[in-house]
């Protein structure tokens, strides 16, 4: 038998419970659980795993300004240095967890997290209005010395304080694609943590990181279509996607055509920065390949949604 | 040509200039020197890199346990996580600044750091006797406590407060080592960074990481002895290795048998924790094949010690 490919994005929810401390511990019980419904894919699907980082790298950004505070000779850290960390520490617990899930059904898949940095456009109009606010509050005062002395884009937040805020740009080229083709048929590969590693090409074609933020679901639709797989994957809290969400005439969706998808996006039903990137994702793969599949829904229904029974499904017509 | 293979472990210095202060930038500038001499090897040497990460973990530990002094909602982290961050760290600066160094010789290989979990004993002797400190100093009273609530080992050190101390047990299995071999013949891969994220084997065979150092010479020999490589080669900052190191009579050398090897390292010439872990993992790499060859040398001095006209070269006799 053949096994059908693909490409799972993960959300902040298969990382982290809300309500619990976000200490490394109590992340890797929930990353065991959802390594045991990934594992469950192994007889059928190829896959390979995206996952965000939003809450882990804010921390690491903010963990390292906080001890540069207490003591100089730990100096801050840019924020492409804290996105590598986060791929580091997320991508350590789901190759080790989502071994041992595969270990237990008698089945030996290799896993293995790699490094991933993503191009992004140094002239992507998201530089232009950082939208993503990442690590401490400032005074104002400290908040216009940061941008005169490290040119930061500092945002009033919602009357917290200051805060810097970076771009959201869209993701170009996955880097180290060819090493995870290289990989796909016989290892599950853990890429574009956190959306990638944002880095930008120079003149000369080298790569310098830049402080960023990539929609991590924009990612693994890059990967879905360079992989060309059967399907697109993106986990979220719910099975599946709503119109009219927490209204009194709030309706789940089953399956949406490219033309109900675009109409709903126009209408605003989808949160930005929550629901709207994992349907934009969407319907660029389908357009991309009409004849593959995208879909929305929660971890735990992941098995049967690519059965067809579950979830929100995207489809050309 | 058939390439010779060789896998290289990367000193401290190949990372971190002395006296310039710890930051990702200034590591980004030696890091990317570092990968120029790494690059003058491609055309005739096929390659993987190991790369320590004392003073890394070390900040990052630290960093940890001072911003949760100040902010209890950013947590410190397990040892083994922290391991995981600086593979993330300084593996994206060695697969960005080698990746150009490649491409500016007008060649196109890939480079990606896997992160690597390495397998130790939890009955190695060296877990009864921690001698790698890391992290902050406490006061005897906050040292005891920490003892007492986490099971720290503490001691005291060399009157400037107590710290905490972990083992350096020794490297049984590299987890990822099947992806790392299919990688080999078209990709540089970096990986055992720091001598690998410590994990130990529990009875179900499932992994846990483990508060560990695991020297980044003896992960280097093991991975060598799994690719079954040409050559080790071990690099420092000084060209050869000395007997009588910093007395009249030091003397370089430029060929070590396994008689002269051994004798030297039970006379004490090479320092614990700097020359002879390296001399060891010199010495068991010849051991396992005899037909091949360790090699200490300085990273400048890299091609002109393989092709054997630098270095001090390890052989049977």
């Amino acid at each position: 038998m053949t096994c059908k490919k693909v490409v799972i994005a993960l959300g902040g929810n298969a990382l982290q419970e809300k309500g619990t401390p976000p200490t490394a511990e109590a992340q890797l019980d929930v990353v065991r659980r959802t390594c045991e419904h990934l594992a469950d894919l192994i007889d059928n699907y190829e896959m390979a795993i995206v996952h965000g980082n939003g809450p882990q790298v804010g921390r690491i950004a903010l963990t390292h300004e906080l001890a540069f505070q207490a003591d100089p000779n730990l100096p801050a850290m840019p924020f492409d240095v804290c996105g590598s960390m986060s791929q580091g520490y997320i991508g350590y617990q789901i190759q080790q967890c989502l071994r041992d899930a595969i270990r237990n059904r008698n089945r030996d898949i290799p896993v293995v997290t790699i490094l991933t940095q993503v191009v992004v456009d140094k002239n992507d109009p998201a530089f232009q209005n950082p939208t993503k606010p990442i690590g401490a509050f400032f005074t104002e005062e400290e908040a216009k010395k940061l941008t005169r002395e490290k040119g930061y884009v500092m945002k009033e937040d919602a009357g917290r304080g200051w805060r810097r805020y970076v771009a959201s740009p869209n993701p170009l080229r996955i880097t180290e694609i060819d090493s995870i083709k290289r990989l796909w048929d016989t290892t599950i590969v853990v890429t574009g943590g956190g959306g990638g590693i944002p880095v930008a090409e120079n003149m000369d074609g080298s790569l310098t990181g830049v402080p960023a933020v990539i929609d991590k679901d924009m990612t693994a639709e890059l990967l879905a279509e360079d992989i060309r797989t059967d399907y697109l994957l993106i986990l979220t809290n719910v099975e599946r996607i709503s119109i009219n969400y927490n209204k009194p005439n709030q309706k789940e969706l089953s399956h949406l055509t490219m033309r109900d998808a675009v109409r709903y996006v126009e209408e605003g039903h989808f949160a930005p920065g929550s629901m709207l990137p994992k349907v934009m994702a969407a319907i660029k793969f389908v357009r991309r390949f009409p004849d593959k599949r995208a879909i929305i829904t929660s971890l735990d229904k992941a098995l049967d949604a690519l059965r067809g029974n579950s979830g929100t499904f995207f489809s050309m017509s």
